[in-house]
């Protein structure tokens, strides 16, 4: 018997796949997973509902904590970003896949099915992470296979007694999950449009935010956030979820960039990312507190480096565990704490703190005893010689 | 006769040292110098009155057109920054060390004196510019070689004859040009101390900014600025002045970062730089979109080559001839305009387009002429073949 | 009519191309182009011949003297390197490509033909030229296309009357063009495999090389080698095979390595780079004796990028331009004269001179006027500062 | 009672230092320290004898295998290198550095005194290192501090009864440990002289070299040298000592370069390195057989700045440990074997195997099961899309 394991989101792809996959692949069971990495509950429910009705073997794996913990977290030490995008979709999809693949090897699945087309990214992040954890299973791409339109899933869904939800016209195509939320399609593409108020549901408008700022204080330890405003009683998720709740009602975190994508498109792109623009944003003030002048410097290429590869999914990659004990390094010191002022679509760093800083009043007495400044006059004499000689030689002439 | 040529701001320290060129270091003829890089136009005047009072041969020179073109114009098109600071003090220096080797040619001069202290990075820069000009003059820096404190220096000015307009107390020390003014001292070197309100003279406090966003359009031509709205009639420095106007007005500009220093010491920095800010966030936004992904990633770092050669002032370094050839070969393409929405203490990117944007509605029909998604199979499957590898040469043993 | 132009070696795989296009491709008219690259004069003449058996419209084309104008010169500034690969055929490529659109245009060809399997990095090289420059021109790859073995080859080619030259069995797999030679197949590709000497054809088995060492002395001029022991009597082309008789003759120019396909294959290659080898040993040399330190640092970057710009053949990138901004900025001072020593397989640098040198007896004098040793206590005492407080930090704790 | 440590070689420089510790600097007791790192046995003994004969606690302590285990072999990892000298004397001076606080703490010395000239690098490795591990010692440089001539050292170690072994005339400056000997002065800093033969003492001159190439098999585990030809008997110090014997007998190991120093000062070097150069050389080989694409690209820039940090010093710096953190990510893969050929002057890799090499016949399977060569058009297609883009609308205009 031939099983499918068929990563399931509950939408109109993914649903046409089922029939698909019995009737045009030959597989005898197909076998759906959704994966909760905190996108909304109602998902998940219709998810769900659409499995039953369609009699595939449905699970549902809450994954919000390991998120969080293994996916986010590390995020946050590499200050995760690609081109200004805190790369929240592509770090959830190895983990949806990790899970397909768990699945698959309980249920006896030597397949895999995603409803990713031929012109995206995420195909690449989903099948790099089953190929390295199962290489012999097959993965089949009906979306990128058979260049279907909407309008012929739609009419393909009624005649296989598939449940729709979502009319012919979808305006905007939305991928959320708690590190950050997409908004695509239509005029949005347009570089030069400026993007409506409605496509907005984490970030309040700035202009009809609190007037008050809101000032907190964010808590590290090795590099991942622990508190907020000294309060720890916070799993990873639940810390996540509030900054998202808190950043996104004083409207932080809209973000309207142009992103290359992997191969070679460039589209104009918006998100919010309450949580993740507020937490980088600290996390790097605590670093430029602990760190040294060169570790900052070679560290935004350590992170740039770190941001594509986990931009393009390559979860797995020996490559991003030597970035990450580069990084795990410096994080051992980056322990203290950021306060962080929200204010009508804005947030700042207005103070930080750390047992670890590279000042202090002590230091600056460290600083007295071996800085003497009638000594200098040597060094500011042989500052930029190269570039002197070069001079000379060029005057020469 | 023996002549040196004093960098004068006007102030106690460069006011001091007037007598002293004439007494201690035997000088028979103190010139001073005033360049005028956009500070205020009463720090102008004072330095011209105490001059006269002083008798010295005085010159005030207006180099505020040269500084915006050649200076500031240059770091727009290298997003010049510096751990967050959009250098502002950094470039005025070569310009104002140029001035002075200019007035020493036509006076005759043989010798500089400036007021730079051993403790800073403004001695690098200042020295590094009369070196390489003129490297056959003397350099004499008083306040770094003879470790005086301010109430001495107060007392030697009465004693000297020299006006005072400050008194012992003074809180903030400021640096201001049109580039950017920076407020250091007191408590505001504890990287945990929230700025008082009353240190920001450029911009508004968020909360009484204006109620209603302020849209605005900047246009570029080759990666420099020149309309604001459409407006073209202004010079470089008027259109850099214009948006210190709007931007300050909305509280947009102000930074508070943790900054290394030449020689090593981490210090806590506060600075105000309307234009700054908005101009390279506009100019960043524009290169995304005519940029290649590739020419994005690597301009960062030599961005970041340039950054440090300004920050310490190495303005007629080759490498940085060498880093501009680069930069200007981008910018060539970096014509158009960028839509900026302020809003009570923030600027955001809503919009842009160019001639040259690597996006556009043709390019979309290039690219579905060239691109067939049923075909990508190949490329996912390749898709980090090498990680896969070392994941099966691991997972054998 | 439909016209395709074929990139033609003479070779069985390109041969077999021929009766292809007319019976299985459907195209009217087959033009085929040889591009002289510095390749056996044997091998363009067995390609004239076989087209003209089989009755293509031919052209040969010359392009010696532009290959090492515009494609190896570049590659000397830029010290072009692949993972210790001087990468010769893959910059020979793109001029191999833009010779069949010159001949398609003048044809009115309106496709294009090439030998290249989908294994290999030839494809996408050629293929991204003929797109640059003609994107509207179809490309067909029949070796891709068909999987073809070599048996079946042979067989297509007696029944078609191709004429063949070579045997089923062949042993190596060559490309050669002025700027190296390439060695493939069979045991060569097992990683701990010594290779035979009879692979090499260039260079002499150093063993049997001169029992004298040759001294050298090479020229050049803004980054380009002009003349060879003071002889200026040679164009670029003549320059380049000159170096290749006198280095393979003692024996230098083998190279062994593992190197990274763009597809991520690893593979072991050999190749034979007389003249590559030894002029971009002098090539680095003459920088090092005129660059500043910083130049030099950075320029590795810079070089690494345009190497593997060029391992892909993406020769009309803008980023290949920038990245030639930067280069060719420094290279306006690469001008002197380097000493080489070949002997009996090695080549080593024993003797730089340069007008532009960051060195002479001038500046050292140059460097004592300015340099006072007992002055640099206070420039060592700063050294590492931070690395110190970080220290300090961590012993408190 | 006040004790200085000097660090002593027993040379003319460190021996006149004795007598001025006590007479000009004040001192009670003087305290040598020399640090076998592999120098000439001769120049140890010579500097016991005297040290007796002046009347210090002498102590003579052996750090081959500290030096080799814990110095050289992370400088292997890190294929240690500074513009192209495997930096020998610059990992030295931090443990020569360490051991003279070891030996102030033993003796409770509160004071430091070296022999470096304010000119070169080594006293900012020297002092970087006292500062470091000591914060609070005084540091003593006479040779920097009183500029010296040659001629009035040798007068005034006669009038203090100093033996001495040098004439006035030195023609060459040694600097020798187990990694290499560094050899300067005279005509060798012109960049254009030839270097005689004579100045060679590790390494054969190539034409008297043995006529039979010696291949030679290298053993490594995670990263280091632990075989020569499959024999496992020896130590790090000894293996490298064997190296060195092995290379040199064959003429390889010698190295001309451009230097630049770290107050800016360009300077000519002559090395002898025989075991540096080939087993960074076999440690590459290895490295680029076991290491995906990526890692081999960023490791260099990783490697670069290891090197740099590594010239300067900076031993302790918290930055080495990140990069490090890095560098070891990877070693845990480059365990293998490299078989080197040494001739007359070359050492050249001819073959290379490990178990973790991301070749062999196996993944060669792993290939052709992934991957079909019909199915790359598609990649080919997109390659290099956005160059292309750029290019069309360059044309358009």
């Amino acid at each position: 018997m031939s099983t499918v394991v068929l990563v399931y989101s509950g939408g109109l792809d993914t649903s046409v796949c089922i029939p698909m996959m019995r009737e045009d692949y030959g597989f005898d069971h197909v076998v759906t997973v959704t994966v909760d990495v905190g996108q909304p509950a109602d998902d998940i429910r219709e998810a769900e509902e659409k499995a039953k009705a369609l009699g595939t073997e449905h699970y549902t794996i809450d994954a919000k904590e390991e998120f969080a913990r293994d996916f986010i977290f590390p995020s946050i030490k590499a200050n995760g970003d690609y081109e200004g995008y805190p790369i929240s979709t592509s770090i959830a999809r190895p983990l949806i896949a990790m899970k397909a693949v768990e699945v698959a090897r309980k249920v006896g699945g030597d397949a895999f099915c995603h409803g990713c087309t031929g012109k995206g990214n995420d195909q690449f992040r989903i099948e790099f992470v089953m190929r390295a954890l199962m290489p012999q299973a097959r993965i089949v791409a009906p979306m990128r296979e058979k260049n279907m339109t909407r309008v012929w899933e739609i009419d393909y869904a009624k005649r296989k007694g598939v449940p729709i939800s979502q009319s012919v016209e979808k305006i905007w195509s939305i991928d959320e999950n708690m590190w950050g939320r997409s908004i695509e399609g239509g005029r949005l593409e347009e570089p030069d449009y400026t993007p409506p108020e409605d496509i907005y549901k984490w970030t309040r408008d700035p202009k009809s935010a609190p007037d008050e700022p809101r000032d907190l204080e964010i808590g590290f330890e090795k590099g991942v956030p622990v508190s907020i405003d000294g309060n720890r009683n916070f799993t990873p998720a639940q810390l996540v979820m509030q900054m998202n709740k808190i950043a996104g009602e004083h409207g932080v975190g809209r973000i309207d960039i142009m992103e290359d994508r992997m191969m070679g498109l460039k589209v104009r792109e918006n998100y919010e990312c309450p949580a993740a623009v507020s937490i980088i944003l600290a996390h790097k003030a605590l670093e430029a507190l602990v760190s040294t002048r060169d570790e900052i410097r070679f560290k935004a290429l350590v992170d740039q480096e770190w941001g594509k590869l986990a931009y393009e999914g390559l979860w797995f990659d020996p490559f991003k565990d030597d970035l990450e004990a580069f990084i795990n390094s410096i994080q051992e010191r980056v322990t203290g704490t950021v306060k962080l002022r929200f204010y009508k679509g804005s947030v700042k760093v207005i103070g930080r703190s750390s047992p670890n800083a590279l000042y202090s009043e002590d230091l600056a007495s460290f600083d007295s005893q071996t800085f003497d400044q009638t000594k200098m006059e040597g060094m500011v004499a042989v500052h930029g010689l190269q570039a002197r000689m070069a001079i000379e030689v060029k005057n020469k002439k």
